[in-house]
């Protein structure tokens, strides 16, 4: 629990009202319930914040009189997305709730305060940390280890073996510990190399719905701490990211690729097997990354480039095309010349 | 239930045999039951029909005497198509089935003729409509609401509080209202934005394997009536969809982007956070657009510019390419004139 | 069961120790039980064997004396595999185990040595084949009929009446089955074409993580025999996939397309709907292709053309934009002479 007073001098807001209220969660006017934050973005949502149960509004509009307590922002957004994490931090272990209908193998370890939803599925020798939420229907692997405070949505699936860390989201649909898609061809036949390292994601590591991390070959596949990755991402066996990445969706990172710290990528871009890129590295949507990338290098494009190299190759392209009737005069007339000297 | 001959007057085709036999389901001859009508694409068709429980058979094929009543058409796909949709129309609201296994939170309201499956999970508070089925294995969420006659296939998850419409259909492994992939970097950590808003699924939408929608930020994110979008296709939070477009698989529209209504986007195309596309635009197969796009375009590339001019481009490169050896002499030489002129 | 000694005979090693130990199952040195073969990269790995409850080590490195019986061999991926895939073809029908909480309907006939996981569901008239593993939380539609010894990982969907064959491996979230993306627009509406076809997926089929095959529309979507696909795949309605291709992650292949055997594709490739694509086709990443492709091409770049040509074209493209400065020169003095002759 935090006050009002506290909230606004933790994201820069001034209070109108009962600074001394107490708040532990936050929530959109329809849904808020006692104790929460809400917000209003405008006149409208001002009502709603009136009429709903919250105890407290943040607003970065004018608000005259009020029924509640009040914190005017300057940025909305921003206030907000502070106001998240510090509740984040600020969670407590709360009361456990195994649903009845789920499948938890007596050897698994649930620490204090796990929420296992109905029907998830915890198999043997398992181990969920303190506070962690497994959703409906997920399944969690054999040896698999979830630490503290992280939350596995529904329908997620992690493999044996996997080891995920502290704070970490699994949206919907993730499947973590697949086995990477390698084969040998021999004699005709196709042989699958037996996938039989693990997946490590560390602390605070945020994957969007239905993306997938396949399982190192014989070693780890690793997502560095802090890393996000949106929705419908592939990730390789054996890729090991940095910290504090951006991965945008649909992206897809083949086998044994190296990426550095801080490296920023937007969607639908791809990377080819064992590249090695540096930190603060950014590739533009759609990108083809198909040799190494040096720290601080900008590209785009497939294949991936310098950005303003591209750039211009796309401007000159554009303008030679205009220019085409003219281009195309000229090396006829320069063919002629060299047709009629050859003639003389 | 419907006779032959109301349902070849309704898909314009002429009948063989006795009119009055009553239908009220369409399958494949291999798993027609009684009263289904079924088809035939040839001979062998025809014989399965004739050995199946099917009550009357549609075809474009002629056929000289048969065991059953045929209704023959001009084209197959279009008259089957016609009767489908005919039979979904007047589908009427069946008897109910909700598996003991499932997970039905008192709270929910159920509809009357509400099939839920195995395993599936109806959280607190959720509503489904009459006639809606929800199959084994999917989740669906706190306060989530779900309209009549839709049918959300095994394994999808709805997250809290989304609204899908009437008629729609989520197929499996669809995931509506996951977290936008929104972040504030902030003194070298990186915060999470909270996703505090819904996604609209209206009415008719359908919606393919393993695609994704995440929530709106504070708004909602709208798919809009009669859109169809296929599998792993992602869109992100805030975007606006309008009626009756279609987006085909591994599309990527990113956060904000607002799109018309009867836009057709080709597999694998990305759209720009906050773009703006117009009605009826067309963008063909892995463009990629970044700025926004009157009514009636008609766009290709990356990024995507209007189809003829980028043909264009790609033909004269080709021709540039072919004439390379011409071109590399012509540069040389005008080179050379220039520096023996500015010798002189 | 099988001896150190015929495993090191088959896999090309060298025996150092006890040849006659029996062994059944290949693992990690961390999760080696009783009778399994372990590996070791390195010494650090040796140790770990060394400790492990494995009985037998393979290794590519040097060792001296050790505790255990070691298999020397020169490449440890290609020793592995062989080994992983003896093990597999020898893999015996074990003791079936199906968990009290899947819902099997009574009218499904399981095989021996069926293993199903919680959760799991098994619909009316489902076939499952000898040895085979459903996982946690996966739905098996009505009349699906499954091979022998396959395993169909955690949370994949199979629809009605597909067909899946023998030592078929369907990781995490694949959807088998679902309606394929065919509408036909008309008078203002948009009618949903029925989607009434089977998915056939033959012998020895790997699919990735959240790849989805839809159903035939009238007739059969089919992947054939030894095909391998990635993660994130999109096979559309009615595709024919020969035997022995490779499909990398993110690729989608469009409606009726028809692809020859051996046929080799990078990630995030797209092919068009109804293309034709030979034998023994490699399909670079992120390629686009929209017209047939003859038996041994080898294409790349959208419009995928023949590899060569993109890349001359591409070098092209460098070298005209290095001279740009160049170009736009003599453009302009060639217009001027133009212009000046025109003017005399």
């Amino acid at each position: 629990m935090i006050t009002v007073k506290e909230i606004a001098s933790l994201i820069n807001g001034e209070v109108f009202g009962d600074g001394d209220v107490l708040i532990n969660n936050m929530a959109s006017p329809e849904f808020a319930l006692e104790g929460a934050i809400t917000f209003a973005l405008d006149n409208d949502g001002l009502e709603k914040s009136a009429s709903s149960k919250a105890a407290c509004v943040v607003t970065q509009i004018e608000t005259a009189e009020f029924s509640k307590p009040v914190i005017k922002v300057d940025n909305l957004k921003i206030a907000l997305t502070m106001l998240y994490n510090l509740l984040n931090e600020k969670r407590l272990v709360g009361e456990g709730d195994i649903n009845t209908s789920a499948h938890v193998d007596p050897s698994a370890k649930i620490g204090k305060g796990v929420v296992i939803g109905p029907h998830a599925c915890i198999s043997e020798n398992a181990q969920i940390g303190d506070g962690t939420t497994i959703g409906a229907n997920a399944v969690v692997g054999k040896e698999v280890k979830i630490g503290k405070m992280t939350r596995i949505l529904p329908n997620c699936t992690i493999y044996d073996r996997a080891i995920v860390g502290d704070f970490v989201i699994l949206h919907s649909g993730v499947v973590i510990g697949s086995d990477g898609f390698g084969y040998l061809p021999h004699g005709g036949r196709i042989f699958k190399v037996p996938q039989l390292g693990r997946v490590v994601i560390e602390d605070e590591v945020e994957i969007g719905a239905n993306s997938c991390v396949d399982r190192g070959t014989f070693g780890d596949t690793v997502i560095g701490k802090g890393t996000k990755i949106d929705n419908l991402v592939q990730i390789a066996h054996n890729v090991q990211i940095g910290k504090y990445c951006f991965f945008a969706a649909l992206n897809g990172i083949a086998g044994s690729a190296q990426i550095g710290d801080h490296v920023m990528a937007g969607g639908q871009i791809g990377v080819k097997d064992h590249i090695k890129i540096g930190n603060n590295v950014k590739i533009a949507a759609k990108s083809g990354v198909i040799k190494d990338l040096e720290d601080n290098s900008v590209v785009f494009g497939y294949p991936a480039k310098e950005s303003r190299s591209v750039l211009r190759e796309f401007a000159f392209m554009t303008w030679l095309t205009k220019n085409a009737a003219k281009i195309r005069n000229m090396v006829k007339k320069a063919s002629e010349e060299e047709y009629s000297k050859g003639a003389k």
